[in-house]
């Protein structure tokens, strides 16, 4: 049962994500914070309808997984919004790393490794999968800040430029995603959701 | 892009699964009651790391995605407690059914099919795959309430037996787990977080 003990431990360290909340709005609950746990669920399921329009073949059970655990290094490391500041940022990376050797080292050893590479696939973005996975990341706040007069861009004041920058993932990723998202920066930018400079 | 804004559609209506509380709490923070579309991601998760114990051989993608969406139609029929009463819960399937047709109705023509099935397969628990995904939306509340004195068992007044006939999937499914879930609603009872009668 030694096996068994770890991996409960580590279902129940899961439980923290639910604490760890993000600058996105929740329109449906009166505009609350989103917890990563259920952005991560979000994404997941978002990652499944959208798979289609994956321009290289992508193993969709591999990038739901990566999706399921992206996140699960905030529970140690926070949530840093998309657009702060690079020093910010950087620091960042170091303590998520940290996170990600801890929290997956709470696993057995015949689990932990599949978990650690794959966060770190999702990390480094050169595989189809792991940039398909990180297009998702991108769209998935635009497609909510659209239903919601801007949501997270209009609070922090986000420039137009910053988003298309974060989401140029799709480009070569999900081409036809790509287009339907600048024309959506292009509306948010008209209606005053997204600022010019 | 007619099956792209059918797609978007869907999407956002996911995100009212994030206003569903269920009565299941989170130590993590402060004992809030949790939502149907975080224990969605921690289910999905728990389910990766057991599926070592699965008895019969599953297909881990495919159980992954049920539970995924196995709480999506709350967004209509609302969460019923595992421990209602058997009129309250006959009507909710009802209600479910309907709430199946119109969401996943969302989708286009050629994503719909899948996930009624799936979620179809899931309520009727015949295959293997759907009888582990219950087997795990049975043994996560579990593992959440020994972890805080009890939880929503010990707040609702469960009976040790009505947990022990909801568990029942496990026997079958993954008898190793069977055990320590029988372990652990020993320990229940003894402390008083569990009712004996
Ligand atoms: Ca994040």
């Amino acid at each position: 049962m030694q096996e068994l003990s770890q991996q409960i431990a580590f279902i129940l360290e899961l439980d923290k994500l639910k604490a760890v909340y993000r600058k996105a709005l929740i329109k449906a609950d009166n505009n609350r914070y989103e917890n990563s746990a259920e952005h991560s669920w979000h994404i997941s399921l978002t990652a499944h309808v959208l798979a289609p329009y994956a321009n290289d073949a992508v193993d969709i059970s591999r990038v739901t997984l990566m999706l399921l655990i992206h996140d699960i290094v905030e529970i140690d490391a926070g949530d840093t919004f998309a657009f702060d500041h690079h020093s910010v940022l950087g620091e960042q990376a170091d303590k998520e790393r940290a996170a990600a050797d801890r929290i997956f080292g709470l696993l057995p050893l015949s689990q932990r490794e599949k978990f650690i590479s794959l966060w770190h696939e999702f990390e480094l973005a050169e595989t189809p999968d792991a940039q398909f996975a990180k297009a998702m990341d991108r769209i998935l706040p635009l497609i909510q800040n659209m239903q919601n007069e801007g949501g997270s861009w209009a609070q922090n004041k986000v420039l137009r430029h910053q988003v298309i920058k974060r989401n140029h993932y799709l480009e070569s990723s999900a081409p036809k995603l790509w287009e339907y998202v600048l024309a959506q920066i292009d509306i948010a930018t008209e209606r005053g959701w997204l600022r010019g400079e």
